[in-house]
């Protein structure tokens, strides 16, 4: 398989459709700037969308799941069997993300890219598998190069699925046990960034499994540290088949000209891959929450992302973009919907 | 007119109900408390509704409107008659809150205490005028005690009918050009503040208009504070009618243990004032947005209040309130559908 479609041009961003919407804030029934960063998102959907009144209401959320080798490490505090009992939960309609995209309308789909403990193949997941698990990275990269690639692209054909589907915004999401020790590794190895600063508790670790963690983290990045120049070998050496999924997925939203909204530190993890592989990928990335994962916020740093939300959420399964969606579609709603000053007959600020 | 009323006893929040409510978030499957404050929210209203499973499909929102005749001394960037303008703009659908009430499906209602240039008897628009404004301030008490007991008899009236319509939550709002100064002098003399440390640009002054509020909140306190050891008293010498409206309202939802999602600075200094009156009514209060007017942090801190957003947001309008009830009843949704780790067939966390 090829990844030469990495490297083809992101879309760029309507800047007039920006300016005409930026126009039409200042002639609304309000304050200049009373509605802060509910104007700003305005604008850059509609920079995003290139239309002056974007709209959200048709919204793909993909769940990619996978698992993890360096599991067998002993870093976490679920066994791995939970991934493939999780999907179950995504496809049947009980977890979080499943309740979220509901409640919110948006189209929701599992991608398995290979769990430990196989679900079978169940209606509604798509079948996307590429090994039960990457290779524990404290001994050998995670991934061999075809893996990569299938992971890469089972993301790119993701968006494509969403595009069809009509959708105006992509959710990534993630499930697999022991993959925050997996965005801490990459991230640390993508920020020239110490174990113990972007390590943390994940879905329930005690001080001490934290401090294993970091340690378990920084043996792989005595491994492969020194071959991760290339942003591809470092997702290839320490990311993990939904991570590098996300990371496709995010290249061929920007190059589709389809903005994404993100989530957590894992997710966040996977746009850090995305942006160092092609930078204009930024462009196309909202922010939905600042996660109580503490490596997040390093990793926001290196995004230059301040997330709409920060509700200690710490789930993953595109929770916390999902929380953070009614907030775009109430900023397209009073952007697009509300009376100027001319057509409700008030008079604005000022002498 | 009696103000007895205000002194009855509130409901009491039901401590069964809540403690059942968190014994069921430990059973769904995510990572206890990986949902951060969507868990806390679904607990709180279990208590507030004393139900195990709570909901927020009817949801009422009430806009109180009045001018203020401190106006006078030119606080505001906005001409006064833009309170009456606004009110036409509510009820014919163009405002923020109009927008935010029909994309939620919440039931919007304008309640009219007294404009210096009156809108006339619009359908939609509930007739409760006082006067054309309050006295300003700076020179006598802004309300009569009639007054007073007109305006907070009107916040109690609302939620009378918020609860005959079935709403599950309460959300009032304001409108009245001049009221960040109203609310700045009432939350200096109940919390014994400095008014520059409360007064803020509002809707758009800059900082000669900012210093000036202040020297003009500072002469209404001279005149007032020693008199002001009562918060009723307080409210009726430098608060305003929407916000002694706000106070009733208060007072009367906690009363009949109807929740009420606070919105920004005014409401907030309405609720501190209700507080004062009967601190119960606090078990009652959730709070929405953390506004871009400088004087609410200082508000929220005596109220030990934590508002769910934080977006800048400065328009009142119970526009920040709005913003954040999609995230109550995502908590809601979360709460009463996901899928247990027995139901699921998902192992839980731990050895």
């Amino acid at each position: 398989m090829s990844r030469d479609w990495l490297h083809q041009p992101c879309a760029a961003p309507d800047a007039a459709a920006a300016a005409r919407a930026t126009a039409r804030q200042a002639t609304l029934t309000k304050p200049p700037g009373s509605l802060g960063r509910l104007e700003d998102i305005a604008v850059q959907l509609a920079a995003l969308q290139g239309r002056d009144r974007p709209t959200l209401e048709r919204v793909q959320v993909c769940v990619f799941a996978g698992d993890h080798g360096v599991v067998a490490q002993g870093v976490s505090a679920f066994a791995q069997a939970v991934t493939a009992q999780m999907l179950r939960n995504f496809v049947s309609g009980g977890a979080a993300v499943s309740v979220l995209a509901r409640q919110l309308g948006a189209r929701l789909e599992v991608v398995n890219l290979g769990t430990a403990v196989d679900p079978g193949l169940l209606p509604a997941l798509i079948d996307a598998r590429i090994a039960p698990m990457t290779a524990d990275f404290t001994t050998a990269p995670a991934m061999t190069l075809a893996q990569l690639d299938a992971a890469l692209a089972a993301g790119r054909d993701a968006v494509q699925r969403a595009l069809a589907a009509g959708a105006r915004l992509f959710i990534g999401g993630e499930m697999g046990i022991g993959n925050t020790t997996t965005a801490a590794a990459l991230a640390c190895v993508l920020l020239g960034e110490a174990p113990q600063r972007l390590a943390g508790p994940g879905t329930g670790l005690n001080a001490a499994g934290v401090r294993h963690k970091a340690a378990v983290v920084a043996r792989a990045l005595a491994l492969h540290a020194a071959h991760c120049a290339d942003p591809l070998e470092a997702l290839r050496r320490l990311g993990g088949f939904e991570i590098a999924a996300l990371t496709g997925a995010a290249i061929a939203s920007a190059q589709a000209g389809l903005p994404l909204l993100v989530d957590g530190f894992i997710v966040s993890a996977a746009m850090l891959a995305a942006c160092r592989i092609q930078p204009a990928v930024r462009d196309w990335l909202l922010f939905g929450h600042r996660s109580a994962e503490p490596g997040h916020e390093r990793v926001l740093r290196a995004l230059d992302a301040a997330p709409l939300l920060a509700l200690d959420l710490r789930l993953g399964e595109a929770s916390g973009a999902l929380a953070a969606l009614p907030l775009l579609r109430l900023a397209c709603a009073l952007h697009g919907e509300m009376a100027t000053f001319s057509q409700a007959g008030v008079a604005g600020s000022g002498p």
